[in-house]
């Protein structure tokens, strides 16, 4: 069994296709040896190690230590050096590297090899005593953190761990001594403090720090595999999905030094511009300092090259104007990089004594908009072909381009007010208000709102509409606020329990800080996040994006799936079709009914007991629905449009205060008691399961009939204005055959008496939307009458689960953690259940009826994962909300490729 | 195509099993005919005449016309006359005869072929004209009501059918000549009426009563036919579930008449006593009067023979005595059907001047008990073997023997106050009262109580348990009240809404009447109907019933399904081990949480954030819960018992009253603000979509380690005493495998530690109740884990069809009334969408694990169509309230036979 990988000196044993085995970093350490870069020399301890030691108890496989004796013995031979040879010893380092990159969440040994016997044969050879001291004294610190503390599992009785009281030995040093940086320490001092944190480790630790090379090796080695298991670690692979059991490699590498010296340095760099994806080398690069001085910010780094110079950096000293030949040998390193790996490298190098050396080269994170002038110019330098174009750019990456952002150098340094669950993208800002009229009446006088409530409701709408962002204390990724403005794709941040909010007193308590009405926030939307004051934004507006435009047109050609929008206003429609929607694939009525005279006409409906009267009294409706609908049906010219019937349990309806209920009884001319006595008679305990969709329509046919008469009259008059309208009649909920052939007859019925009326014929479906698993289930006979499905997956997962997605915020986190769901089920379509019974109802479904047309309209339209889901199940659309279409056109693409 | 099947004289076209063709009637009057009992000829017009007539626009094949009049000459042969012969007319019926009895619901025209012509010429032959004009008349009213007026579809513009019309025309004359009953008429005055009556038809039908027999045999036919689709037809094939395509035969058979003089008679009678099930014969009967005189109950009818006179009919005379021979012929008559169909009969004759004719046979009806005693006397008198017997009684007949029932005799009479669900079976009469408390305090006084409540909550149950039944005016078939009350067996009405409570004054309003608390009430919770005042019961004893006890006896040799009950209390278990169960398929734990004492400990556990804290809150049940437990289990010696962990939401623990919430606060020590804010955090808007099930145990692991340990001390402590406990551990609401991993692992560490504590081994299995649809598509996966399945069908069917039982009643009726949904799934299993889940769970749980257990605990438990569900997909046992067990131990046997 081969545990062992040695690279060096052109000569790998790994290559970069092995990153199972080897990691991402001794994958590609091996792989730059191959292609003739200058890599120090070293050795990767195999991920099949970790596994072998979590597997049996914390012990090593037998043959491992002399394959590491072995490959030990070859860095040796290319550095021409001892590794504990005392005259001229060889120091190394030990470094994590897992298959998936996972910055700063593993540990990291540096100089190891340091021992009372070989510092003075360093010295010697180096002439540099206090680069030697200072580099014995970062080895004590980080062996006495990383292998003698943190993985003995022993927890600091006070709290304080050992390397805040090595840190503190130090500053006091410095302090008594009147020293202010490190730089100003001398090699004696740095000596006298090697001694000192030594004392210090055996009183705290119990036990000496080694002074073995071999042993501080070994230590390395188990400590790296061992934190592969430490807290950070196993919270940032829960968060990004990775499985314990891939585990991580060692890989143990010769060290070299950039602060050795003028001629010496070190640098991080891109091979293009991450943030703005343009062609240029771009880095930063310290002279006579370590890797860990760049990354860690505390001295200010120098631009690369002269090219990327900015205003701010324009005076710094570039490594091009500097080291010109040492640039020029970097620059061409970069070139055979990104040509060999046909992508964007994010690498790191040292230069000591005026000898260039590559210590990573990984693929490089990107923002979104990089992301794609990176793919698209990468084609059009035949660097690589559309197709892995479109891969190279996450769908969640458009997001972008989408939504304005918060300016990012602000951002850093703006302190958190307040953290809630991102409920819809984007930035915004805007001044506090505590009720939707508040916002509207701000919003006439011209000023820019955040709306602040406890939760949203279907009357706050209008608030919500006219506020830059909205921000709730209660409530989850799919509460009422959440659903808006997402469809929206305005800017919402949800459940953020931090808030006591006091609304007749209009003010906010966001722990310590007290808001007032009018007061400033700013708000990430994307990440949840909730600041005080105005800060600045950076608008988005893809279609100035050539390259944005040009992958877009690309992933259109390669996707079979179309993508409609769920919109149900004019505006959503043509916002939808400007980024792209083919059709609306969830057009919504309820919320038509919730203007002010609207709802007059719904309640009166609602308060009467004979149908012919109720009939008169949903007839009021007809005119404003048949406006509405006429003024999507002709923005959607040429598009099929998926109305749903009224599908909202009627109690969402009567919301009502006392003197609310009083006026309406003045009103209708009913009794208040009359009136009283039929809102509590709506009442529900599970609403979601109560009276609404379809069933709705079979006791009150009547809404059925208007509606359709609604959606047809429209079509009629839009027809003879020359307008395409392809309107399909969604009857929602429906759970037996019986449902829909009963609310499919009310339909006919009308749609022939409109013909009649009219001597127009209307190309209208009628089909159904599956919700419930009775429906996939009886899919097959269902399918006998319905024309089209569209997967409601919202309300299937709820009773797929038996999940309220209006109170699952009370165990949904534990579920989290505990790993008893792989993720929230609303986000991404749940394929072990939910994804079964879709894939039963399309499968009875299109037995049944071979061409039947079928979406997905929930939620999850927008996932790309759900979208590689529907693709595979031969869906023929999915639809979502208009911002996200863009996403889901790539993600379409991404799922045929 | 033969349409027309003729009997008459000792032979027949048609058989007894031919009742699909012929109708039970029909089919019946053939078979007699082979019997050689004497049957006025005739001839069936077979159901498929009625299903082409419907299919064919109201037209008749064309062959029928000759098969008719070639069956009419058949019977003019036998009864020598002619069917319009004016000289010796013969006059016939049509009668409608569906497959399956439809009494009273179709029409039927008697005296068929009197016309102003063979009226004389029967004049003769009788010498009695009062007889024809009476006949005559007779003719003329149904005709004009059934063939001209009902199958002309036109409704009268008065509101007033011309039968009323006639009726009236009768009165006025009678009223007019001061007389007073129908005998008092002479042949003239009838002639007289005959003569009104044709010309009120003219005058308000607008066509004149037809002179013609042909005519009137053809209207007569169609008229039947059209029966068939009459309202009151088709609403009772509703009801019953009978199919519409199965049609109805007609039958035309010569007329004979009880009403031709002292000699002549007419009777109803029933080869066994129907109310009893004694081997007598049991019938009434009357001289000179004809089958409708019987019937209606105009005249007090007489008892048939001796041996079945009562003190109450001593005085009248039998038919044994007046007419000893042909008394001697009908017992004879009576002893060949019971030979030759196995069953007991309900038989219809009469005699015309001395001859017996025989007009029907058929199975008859009868009550539970003598269903049951029938059934095991027959097997007995070796007519029929025991399945046979195990068949012949319905299982929802031995409710009548389980449960006490008003007196039959003084319930027809008495007036009903009030109807609403029927949720508790039996009957129960006590004095009102409006509250838990006040049920409690009355009832120590010795007092007989009804609670009244709007809906009842868990806080009622020491209430409920005292009263003598439940009555509520909100809640549906499975609201907490109606539950509660199945489980106890006990009277209970739910969801009548004509009650208006007045809880304060302690008054309701029931329509008109109002009522104090203290009044009697009597209710009839079979049916659903509420009496005022305080009626006669007749209690239930099945205990007592010999042939009870033969035939469950034969039923559990039959059966393979084991028969468990849902049982929380050792009464409860008792109760159910007496009717018959073997072991307790749902012990549900949540009720045991409400006493007084343990909900403290509840509470300050829901109210304690730190771990440990609650731990040692929750751990303050244990005692309590052990203590329960131990009763059960000793109770079930020998039996297994599946005790279900705690499944109800937190908030139902917290519904508390302002001063409550002070109490609570002040004796937990925690600040009734932050009680309040707890309460509200725990408010859910589904709450049977919420945080309940094991999302509690998952959230609080200590609920489940409490619960288990109560449970494994209990069984522990009783092995100890040598009572053998099989405890089976279910964890409820399971969506996934991993919340059944995670439950299981913390059932079996308690386990484990327990064993080690007691050194005793528990034989005891952990599994989970399948409730959501999730867990039958992951059925495998789950059985990889769990020692046994129960399906918990009550949710199941919620989450299956989006229902929420709670909130069904909305739009349940409409469902029913438009055939939308065939029957309340939540009484008989939904087969073609719970049922398939069903079965997909149950065939992936054996694929996984062969000898996994499977039962099902729903409602469903105890419906005998889904009991033969069960059986079908091979479960291992249905479990069902103790009441029902007697049921289902039948309802199995059926299922297997």
């Amino acid at each position: 069994m081969k545990y062992v990988y040695t690279f060096g000196n052109g000569q790998a044993d790994g290559r970069a296709n092995m990153k199972d085995l080897l990691g991402g970093k001794g994958a590609n350490l091996a792989e730059m040896n191959h292609l003739g870069i200058p890599v120090p020399p070293g050795f990767t301890v195999t991920t099949e190690v970790c596994t072998y030691y979590y597997n049996h108890d914390s012990n090593f496989p037998r043959e491992l230590e002399p394959q590491i004796d072995k490959a030990l013995k070859s860095i040796e031979d290319i550095m021409c050096s001892g590794f504990g040879d005392t005259k001229n010893p060889l120091l190394v380092s030990a470094r994590s590297g897992a298959r998936q990159s996972m910055p700063g969440m593993m540990e990291t040994v540096l100089n190891i090899g340091l021992t009372t016997n070989t510092i003075q044969g360093l010295i010697k050879k180096t002439e540099n005593p206090r680069f030697v001291y200072d580099a014995y004294r970062r080895l004590i610190s980080m062996y006495a953190d990383v292998v003698m503390e943190k993985s003995s599992g022993i927890e600091p009785p006070d709290g304080q761990g050992i390397r805040q009281k090595l840190e503190h030995i130090l500053n006091t040093f410095k302090e008594k001594n009147g020293l202010k940086n490190d730089t100003d320490l001398t090699a004696e001092q740095w000596e006298y403090i090697s001694e000192s944190y030594k004392q210090e480790i055996k009183n705290t630790l119990g036990a000496e720090f080694p002074d073995d090379s071999e042993i501080q090796l070994q230590g390395s080695i188990e400590a790296v595999f061992r934190s592969w298991n430490g807290a950070r670690a196993v919270s940032y692979r829960n968060i990004e999905n990775i499985p314990d059991k891939w585990g991580t490699a060692v890989n143990i590498q010769s060290m070299v030094f950039g602060n050795m010296g003028k001629n010496s340095a070190t640098g991080v760099a891109f091979t293009r511009n991450p943030a703005t994806g343009e062609n240029h080398f771009y880095g930063e690069w310290l002279p006579n300092a370590q890797g860990e001085d760049v990354v860690a910010g505390l001295r200010t780094p120098n631009p690369i090259n002269e090219q990327t110079k900015t205003p701010e950096t324009q005076d710094l000293p570039s490594l091009e104007s500097c080291m010109p030949s040492l640039y020029s040998q970097l620059s061409k390193i970069r070139t055979n990089l990104e040509t060999h790996y046909n992508d964007m490298q994010d690498i790191e190098f040292t230069i000591q004594e005026g000898k260039l050396w590559m210590l990573q080269t990984r693929v490089g994170k990107r923002n979104g908009g990089a992301a794609i002038k990176m793919a698209v110019d990468m084609v059009n330098e035949d660097l690589i072909d559309k197709n892995t174009a479109i891969l190279r750019v996450k769908p969640e990456q458009l997001d972008e381009l989408l939504h304005p952002v918060i300016d990012p150098k602000i951002e850093k340094d703006t302190t958190i007010l307040g953290k809630g669950l991102p409920a819809g993208p984007g930035s915004a800002t805007g001044r506090l208000v505590f009720t939707a009229d508040d916002a509207e009446s701000w919003y006439r006088k011209g000023e820019k709102v955040i709306l602040l409530r406890d939760e949203t409701s279907p009357e706050d709408v209008h608030g919500m509409h006219v506020a830059e962002a909205i921000l709730t204390a209660k409530g989850g990724m799919t509460s009422h606020a959440a659903l808006v403005a997402r469809g929206w794709g305005k800017c919402c941040i949800v459940g953020c329990s931090d808030l006591y909010i006091n609304e007749s007193l209009k003010e906010v308590q966001i722990g310590d800080t007290s808001l007032k009405e009018g007061d400033w926030i700013t708000m990430n939307g994307t990440k949840g996040i909730i600041y005080i004051g105005q800060l600045n934004l950076i608008p988005a507006d893809p279609g100035t994006h050539e390259e944005y435009k040009q992958l877009m047109a690309w992933a259109d050609e390669s996707r079979r799936l179309k993508i409609r929008t769920n919109a149900e206003t004019p505006d959503d429609a043509r916002q939808a079709i400007a980024f792209g929607a083919e059709g609306i694939g969830l057009c919504r009525t309820e919320h038509m009914f919730f203007d002010e005279k609207r709802i007059l006409a719904m309640r009166k409906m609602i308060l009467t007991e004979k149908r012919e009267k109720r009939k008169s009294a949903i007839m009021e409706l007809l005119p404003y629905q048949k406006h509405d609908f006429k003024n999507i049906l002709r923005v959607m010219d040429g598009f099929p449009v998926t109305i749903r019937l009224l599908d909202p349990p009627l109690h969402e309806f009567m919301t009502l205060t006392e003197n609310q209920i009083q006026e309406l009884s003045n009103h209708v001319n009913i009794e208040k008691s009359q009136v009283e006595k039929r809102i509590a008679n709506l009442h529900e305990l599970n609403p979601m399961l109560g009276h609404r969709g379809c069933r709705l329509g079979i006791v009150y046919p009547e809404i059925t009939e208007m509606q359709t008469r609604a959606i047809l009259e429209a079509a009629v008059e839009l027809i003879k204005e020359g307008i395409k309208v392809f309107p399909e009649i969604m009857v929602p909920l429906v759970g037996t055959v019986e449902e829909f052939v009963n609310q499919e007859k009310i339909i006919r019925d009308v749609g022939i008496k409109i013909q009649e009326e009219s001597g127009v014929g209307v190309d209208y479906l009628v089909g159904t939307m599956i919700e419930l698993p009775r429906a996939c289930l009886t899919a097959d006979a269902i399918a006998n009458h319905a024309e089209f499905f569209s997967f409601g997956t919202n309300d299937l997962t709820q009773t797929t689960f038996g999940f309220s997605r209006d109170d699952i915020g009370s165990f949904l986190p534990d579920y989290l953690d505990n790993k008893i769901l792989p993720q929230d089920p609303f986000q991404s379509i749940d394929l072990d259940g939910v994804g079964k019974l879709i894939s039963l109802a399309v499968k009875h479904g299109r037995n049944t009826r071979s061409n039947i047309k079928i979406g997905i309209c929930g939620e999850h339209g927008g996932d790309p994962a759900s979208i590689q889901f529907c693709r595979d199940n031969g869906l023929d659309y999915v639809s979502c909300s208009p911002f996200r279409v863009p996403i889901a056109r790539l993600a379409a693409a991404h799922a045929e490729l």
